[in-house]
This record gives structure tokens, C-alpha cells and sequence, in this order.
């Protein structure tokens, strides 16, 4: 049952130990089946070492477990809040990685100090409010999407695979499990280079409008030149 | 005697190695054995290329030399008072790891800025006071634990897994040797991820009660719901 | 039809990732032929796992394909204006290293702040002027070519074999593929190196002519001693 | 002739590669023999993966070329004013490893802000004057061991096994090569740690006198209780 499904967010989840993202048993990847509206996600507090896909536990967009001998991530609820408000995004990862979390914990947004970052995210990374204490106490991780999702107003999914949970950390997104751990992976690397450049130069502004268009949109998008034919 | 004391003693020095917290023969591993108040810790100075169960050295809670060929690390003392004051641990590690050891020489508590610190620490890191001149010249080792121990006094040890001795770096613990190697890991990665979030904000301030609480706890203790049963 | 030349190039470009200057797909290395006026160069966006020789793509002066089945790098028309401009080198390289890219983005040159830097590169390391907004729109990569040769005027080449993009990242150059690789590698030592230096003494001037001269002449020119006979 | 010496000298070098302390063919290690005078070391400028024993060249006190093929490194002069200047040292290493460096660069000595350098080094890790114009312009590989040796001065080199050239990088000494590199790891890891301290607390002092004996003491001279008998 969804063997296919089932491998793909085994494979992901083990690049995140490949990519150096997460240490011990941190981060967790999910990805949907749009038709029956089945989800694949990694269970909780599983070590890397052992994580097999027959492992991968399938829930329904209600948090069910529909199959799985294993407790499903706690951060279900929220992969679960994304996929039900952004139909068109069908993978979701959650890392602590080291320097996307530095911001996060700052509560800051990562500027777009240059192409490596326009590359790939359309703007800044955007960073979400602080959960109000009642949201804490109450469905803690089902608020976490929603201010996810609160923040995201306004924004296409899709050109802004990414988010900074204040005090938290990073989530990102893409059409596949595979392409949110890319996604992940680059926040990281841009995550660095952002510190860094306010670190030689703390006054250093965002990118013009028209280098992040050119960068953008060459290689995401209806006009984008950058790779293969497909 | 006591093989597979020394088997997971060997086994969790050597994970400090693979874990990239210790270069060279730094750092020390021990476990206690309750029963029999037996300590299984890590040879003095040994190199961990050539690291063998049969090399680990037993001692008793007086610091007697019980089983070994060799001497046991010169922080044996520091190890033995740890284990006297606190009987609810049951593993102690020791090591120089940089990012934790630069907020020990800086004198700083490590602030509770996020949720991956809140996930396995329980509040600040603490650090302790500076020894007085006394304390160094004459029974050092024992004192550094006494410093320790006086430090964590209305802590609970195993919700406040970690702590910085001043000037010198981290000593971490847990109901086993690898778990306290676990802590020292998680210890490194939360003192990275403080040292940068202060790098960018340095007004950043710890995370709510709340928020910590909710962490904390869907982790530890008798309502945690992460991971799985066991 | 020029093996040779797609194997090293191939090599070149593998190189990038062996060293630890490029994620994913990023980073680009071409050489020419000076003879024939044939540049073989990667093609966009392909995966390292699975980059082999006969993926490199030839491509003339004017950037027509004249070899190959995949779409050339994006970043071509760059490499290609290099070549154009200056005859005396024979291998071109972009990344995105962290290091290099950090003062691209901050829109810096590297200053020359040891012997490090002098014995590779003969002065600091330029940035070039932003893009206009025109240059921007039209023909893009090509103007990045054009925005370098207007930085190097009055700069030789082979004794100032990088270049920071202001917004973007480094490119480098040798005689060959092989030799631009080893100049990105060094450059990203050489800018982690002044980073931390400014980091401990923001006031820390470039090294005396003097100091400079004897280190860059000691590897390269007609008078160098460094290294065997060849 | 002096196999043993060129295995040693061989072995030294790789550990520099390793230990991560160089990239590409940079850095140097050599070992005297103090009865015949001899001095093994690295050729000039050669590539880590092809270096074999037979490489090594050895050269007397006055750099006359004894044995070998290659021609040795261009920093020769600079350790053969080390041998000649401090009879107790056996071997000398040279890095340009990036946290040393950093140091260098800003022509600052490394404060001993903890244990884990005093344990190592018996006091701040000093660094030497500027050399001087016409010091540069001849004999400037000489020089620079002379203002090593200035620098030194009042100093037991067996104590403070490591100095800083102002604006070029790290020089360590031992008993052997082996312990010559040795101290290039330590002093690179300590190096780290002290710009991460003072990052976090820029006013941090250095420990006192008698934490630094209790430490250094314990490893090091007739009173060490550190390691194993031997």
C-alpha cells in the first residue's frame, strides 16, 4: 500500500542526515497523495541509522493513522495544517539546522542580499509572529501551521518554499518530499551566506527587483531557461 | 567483570570521536553501576584509534582502582562527585567541544533562545562559578565536581542535563553513558545555534515558560507524547 | 571529438564538489581550445552523482552548441565574454562558496591581509560595480562578463586570477579548467581567513608591497623558487 | 639512509592533510636528527596524494641538499633557524590553518582564556613583530626564523610550543614531527574557541596563574600525573 510513496519519504528524510541538516533523530519530511489524500511521514524519535520505509507511517488529512506500526511525528499536525491550506505544495520538511535556526531564533527575516537567495526564494525568507500563549497550550502544533499559514498570506507557496518559525525554526515546502528537503538544503547554505554578509556589512540592503526577477525567473516559471528539457 | 559496562563505557567515548566532539584523546566517558557502585571511565590520555573495552579502568566511589591495567582519566574525581551527590544519574561525560566550550571561557550561561534548546534543556545551561585559588591547588578534580554540584543545587539534574564549568568547557549527564553523550552532542549544536542568534540579535531573549514547558515536557516526563513506546 | 578536453573539464567540475565549493547542482567550469576556439563547458543544472564526460557540451565563441546533447550552463555567455577578452587564459570557474560569496554580497573586495592571500593573488580581490538596470534586463549574463573585464582593466589576469560579483559570487580563471578550480578553492580560504581577522581587528590593514611582492614572486613569474623544476 | 626519518617526516606531513590543518600542497613539517645534524623534510610545493617516503628531502644545518630528487620546501631556512636557535626542539611544522591564521592576520597574541589551552601552552601564544623591509628583501625565510627566535626570547619553546608570524600564520615545534603537528591541531581547535569567547564576551581575561600551573603542570614535567606511565 503506497509502497512508492512510502520509499520516497524514507529516501528523504535519510538526506537530511546525508545533507548534514539535522543530528540524532531531529527533522522529519512528509509527502502527500493528492488523490486519496494520504500522507507520508516519518515516525517520531526514530533514529536515522535504522529507518527503513516500512517504517513511514500514513495518516489521513485528519491525522488518522491509516497505517504503520509507529506514532507518527509530533509535527504532524502541523505538515498536515500546510497541505490543507496550500493545495498546491505536496511535500513538507521541518529541520533545526544550524544557521537557518540562528535566524529564526533571532526572529528575524533573511534578507536577499544576493542571487544565491533569489535563485531559489522569491523575496525573503519571511519569519512568523510568536505563538500567543493560549496557542501554545492548546493544539500547539496545528497553531504552528496556522501562523504558518497566516503568514504566508499574500505569498505564493510555490516561489516562497520556505519560513522561519519564530523561536523555532525552519519549514519548507515544494511539489515533492524531495523538493522540500532541496529547498531545506539551500535555506541552510543562504541562511550562511546572509550572516556573513551582515557580519562584513551590517548595512548591506536586499537585491534590486530586477536582479531578483532575472534570477528567479530563469530558472522557475513559464520562461525559465536554466536546466534541461524535460 | 563487568564486560558490558565496559563495552558501552568503550562504545560511548568512542562515539565522541564520531560525533566530532573531541579531537585527539580529549574528553572522558563513564558509567556508574548502582548495584555495586562500580564506575567503568576512560583511561588517562589514550588515543581512541586504539580504544578497547578491556582498556576501560574500574574504579569505586573512593576513586580505588578496582579492575584495569591503566590509569583512569585525571577527571576521575570530578566523575566520582557527581556521582555521589546526584544518585538519580547513572552516566557522566566530559569534553572541550568548541562551541560549548566557548561559552564556558566566556563565563555565560547559555540562554534558552528556541525550541531545540527547550526540547532538552530545561531552562539555561548553567555555568558555574570560577574555583577559588584553594579549590585549584589542592584537590582540584574534586572540587571542579564540588563547583558542580553546588551549581545545580534546585536543579533537577535530569531536566538540567548540562552544565558549564567556568573557564574550562561542558560536563553533561544522563541515567546512562550514552545518554550523556547524547546531551554533550545536543550541548555543541544548541551552543552554535545561541552563539549565532546573538550574533545577529543580541537582544534576542529567552523563550517563554510557556513555549518551554510545552516542549520540554511533550519530551520528558510522564505525559511526553515524542517518540515511541517502549 | 575533443575527449581530452571533456574529461578535464568533467574533472574540473567534479572537483568543485569534492572540495566543498558547490550543493546540489551549482557551480560551473569550462576550458577552451585556444586552436580551434572551442569551449567545452557543464551543462545546466545536471547532478554531480551522475556528470560523466560525454555531458559536456562544446560550444564556440559566439556560443553556438557545436557538441552534445544537454543545454549548456546557464552561465555561458559569462565564461564566453571572459574568453574573449582575455586571451591569455584557458579555463574558467563560477561558484557560489560560501566564503567568496559572503563578500560578493557585501559588495567588498578581500583585502590583502596576509601571506596567505599574497601567495596567490596579487592585491585584493576585486568587486565588481553592480549591474544597471538595463544591463540587467538584456542579455544578462553576458553584461556579467562585461562588468568583470571593466574591473580587471589594468589588472593582469594570471596575477589576479578572481573575482568577486557584487550581489552574486566569485569567478575565477587559470590556464586551465584545473587551475581555475584550485583558484576558487583558494579563494574561499582566503576569504574565511579575512573574515575572522576583521572579526578579532576590524582596523587590520593589507600587508607592505614589500611583504606582497616577496610572497607572490617567490610562486610565480620567471624568478619564482617555489615548487620543482618542470 | 635515515629511512626511519623519512617515514616519520612522510607520516607528519599526511596528518597535516588529515587533521584538515591544509589544503592543496600547502604546509611543511620536518625532524632533525640531532647526532648526524640531519634534517628531513617536505619538497617544495609537491601534492599530498603523491607524497611517499622517498620524497622527503634531507638537507644539514646549512641547507645543503644531502638526499632526495626534489627540491625542499621554500620555508627550510625558517626551520633550520629554529634547530639551530633551540637545541631541545626535534621537529617543526608550518600550517596556514584558517583559525591560527585569522589571528596572525590581525597581528594579535592568542589569549589563554581557558583549559583547554593551558593544558597545552603555558601562557598566551605569542606573536612576533612585523619583519622589517630590508628583512624581507633578502633572506627574508631566515628572517623569519630569526624573529621567531627573537620573539621567544625569555620563553622555553618545550613550553610554548607555538608562536604566530605577524600577518603569515603558525609555527609549532616538539620533541618530534609528530608532536610538531600535533600542536599545529591544538593550536588550530584553541584558536577557534578564544574568537569564539571573546565574540561572546570581549572583555574576557585570561585565567589566572595558578589555574593555568594546575593545568599545564598536570600534563607536563616531572610532576605530570596525566596519561600513562610510559
Amino acid at each position: 500500500m503506497f509502497q512508492d510513496l512510502k520509499e520516497r519519504v524514507c529516501r528523504a528524510n535519510l538526506d537530511l542526515k546525508i545533507h548534514g541538516l539535522v543530528i540524532l533523530s531531529w527533522g522529519n519530511v512528509s509527502e502527500i497523495d493528492r488523490k486519496s489524500g494520504v500522507i507520508a511521514i516519518k515516525p517520531s524519535g526514530i533514529s536515522y541509522d535504522d529507518f527503513r520505509p516500512d517504517d513511514v507511517v500514513l495518516v489521513d488529512l485528519d491525522g488518522k493513522v491509516i497505517d504503520g506500526q509507529l506514532n507518527p511525528s509530533s509535527d504532524t499536525p502541523t505538515h498536515l495544517e500546510l497541505y490543507k491550506n496550500f493545495p498546491e505544495i505536496g511535500g513538507v520538511c521541518h529541520t533545526h539546522s544550524p544557521y537557518a535556526t540562528m535566524w529564526a531564533q533571532a526572529k528575524m527575516e533573511i534578507p536577499c542580499l544576493g542571487t544565491t537567495h533569489g535563485d531559489h526564494f522569491f523575496g525573503r525568507v519571511p519569519v512568523t509572529r510568536e505563538l500567543r500563549e493560549e496557542e501554545i497550550l492548546n493544539n500547539y502544533e496545528r497553531n504552528t501551521g496556522k501562523v504558518i499559514v497566516e503568514r504566508l498570506t499574500n505569498l505564493k507557496t510555490l516561489e516562497n518554499p520556505a519560513v522561519l518559525v519564530a523561536c523555532h525554526g525552519p519549514f519548507t515546502w515544494g511539489e515533492t518530499a524531495k523538493a522540500a528537503v532541496i529547498h531545506a538544503l539551500i535555506l541552510e547554505e543562504v541562511a550562511k551566506i546572509a550572516l556573513g554578509t551582515w557580519a562584513l556589512n551590517p548595512g548591506s540592503e536586499d537585491i534590486s527587483k530586477t536582479l531578483l526577477n532575472k534570477h528567479f525567473l530563469r530558472k522557475h516559471g513559464k520562461n525559465a531557461t536554466y536546466g534541461q528539457k524535460k
